[in-house]
């Protein structure tokens, strides 16, 4: 499996069946966890057949909970496009009705004040009436038809990257660069399996062993991510590419998400001496930290997800960790030739 | 309320009825979680009315899990009462047939070799055919009429420690000199209800109220015993007391079971200098570390007590974290004047 034909995911797995004793079609017969495929996987471009370029044509639909869809939201704040393409936000807390949905209940009388749908699944199942699977965050909707286009969250940012161009700011910073996107696509490749998925690997598994093979990956992956960024100050030097955008969003939710509600406690990010500092040095650059709501995080993965509380009982959130550590000196401008912040800082 | 009219638990709360929507019998209106009391506290002495202190006639039945049972596990193996009264051991793992149980799996044919008992609950109805609290551990059982004659947790290690000296090794510490005891008991007060009992009302708390409460409480505690053991090797400077013996059964079992399970996520205890200095100190002294078990530990909080899987829903068991750890150098010495290891070690 390539990360191309899975799909985005901040739910549960899809269940086939109301009986609770049946496996949910996102877990393997081993007890593994199988990302559903994307649907809706249609290119941007200027070539016939893929969705046209335009400003003020589509809105991305996030939360601030799921990880796919902040990187997505990452890359259009740094490289500038939030007056190309519109936001709507979904809250993190996850209504079951028919499915498992996400739903506008952030906003006025609960509904997207631009699209006027309640919930996202509104907007796939205006693109396809019979759509059966999870509605995902990230999705782009075209504002003319209120469909949902490309839900291809591995795409996505490259597509703000490559694509886009002309509607990015003046000199934004450039994420994928040619001589580097085969290493960049090489690497996100391994960050998808092993980690930003990993953690879902481990969080979702259905027996022991495909737990613990994905919490081994996992933590064999971070450790040589750890070993990586000692003389790097980011994945592939001194410049943030995309591939440091979808590393973090997994970092960024592991001391406050993972470590407990998916079981991925061997060690806290901020038990890694590189990781840790990497972690907030991108933390503190423009287009991070201003987008990561650690609140949204911890109700979604705490309260949201993992638990499903039997009649009666209370739902409580967990008060720690303490987050202000984020914004502590972390020093990794010493592993720069720019012996300063990053360029696209504040 | 004092520790003396409260009682042992490593148990979910009581259930006052099996409509799950009604609150247990040990949690309060406001959410709050309020241990039973104490059933079988008549003090082991000399006068009459009080249990004799004979070698032989009792038999202490704890689990591995428990941190009250352990502590007079520990407290035995320190004075060297291991042929003075014998132990029975339980499985962490918790069976529920009318009530919540603990069973004698780990022996042969699932009974106790000596008593002949399948459940704890056995020797309470031998003592009380109408006994209707939780069966608890630790507890001790006359073995002359297998009936539970005391479960006072609180006094049970100060017996040992007093009535009992005259079965003490040859050199035995003094874990509780004349005249520190008004200091000790002062401080095991404030440890019981705040640490000890602490973690447990973060983790059955069913108000987020009266979760934060505990929470704030405990971590305002466990940061006043980190400033008062930056100057002292223990919590009463040379001396191992009853008092460390009651703080390190909460300390060994946090970064295994409580931070996730029970929710106290601010910090590890391996986060901490002092603590964790101290606490491997502690595990790495005769009574402590060969009494502690960090896989009934683990099994015990995170499979039967915190999940109650639905139907069909599969129980995993967090690998991490590592806790090979706790045998790594803690320099702890130099607070000591003694400037070795502590005396008591093996």
């Amino acid at each position: 499996m390539t990360e191309k034909d899975s799909s985005i995911s901040c739910a549960i797995p899809n269940e086939s069946s109301n009986d609770s004793s049946e496996k949910p079609a996102e877990i393997k017969a081993d007890g593994s966890f199988n990302r559903q495929t994307n649907r809706f996987t249609t290119p941007f471009g200027n070539n016939l057949g893929e969705l046209p370029v335009e400003a003020g044509r589509y809105r991305l639909l996030w939360s601030a909970a799921c990880p796919w869809a902040h990187r997505a939201v990452i890359v259009r704040k740094i490289l500038g496009l939030e007056n190309t393409i519109s936001v709507g936000k979904v809250s993190p807390l996850r209504p079951r009705i028919e499915r498992v949905d996400w739903e506008f209940s952030l906003d006025k009388d609960s509904v997207d004040p631009v699209l006027g749908v309640q919930y996202v699944s509104e907007v796939y199942l205006n693109a396809d009436s019979d759509y059966a699977g999870r509605p995902t965050v990230p999705v782009m909707v075209d504002l003319e038809t209120k469909k949902a286009v490309n839900n291809d969250y591995f795409k996505l940012t490259n597509y703000f990257e490559t694509v886009w161009s002309p509607f990015h700011k003046e000199n934004a910073p450039d994420l994928y660069p040619e001589d580097l996107r085969e290493d960049i696509d090489t690497l996100n490749e391994m960050i998808f399996h092993d980690v930003n998925n990993g953690v879902y690997k481990c969080g979702f598994a259905q027996s022991q062993e495909a737990y613990e093979l994905a919490y081994d990956t996992l933590f064999a992956r971070l450790d040589e991510l750890e070993e990586r960024l000692s003389t790097r100050r980011f994945l592939f030097g001194d410049i943030i590419t995309d591939s440091d955008v979808r590393l973090y969003t997994t970092l960024v939710r592991f001391d406050a998400a993972y470590y407990t509600a998916f079981r991925t406690n061997r060690n806290l990010i901020r038990e890694f001496t590189n990781l840790w500092g990497y972690a907030r040095d991108l933390y503190q650059t423009i287009g991070f930290g201003e987008t990561t709501d650690f609140d949204s995080i911890k109700r979604h993965y705490h309260l949201s997800i993992t638990i499903d509380p039997g009649k009666g009982e209370v739902m409580i959130l967990p008060k720690g960790p303490d987050t202000s550590v984020w914004l502590t000196e972390h020093n990794r401008e010493k592993l720069s030739n720019h012996k300063e912040k990053f360029l696209i800082k504040g």
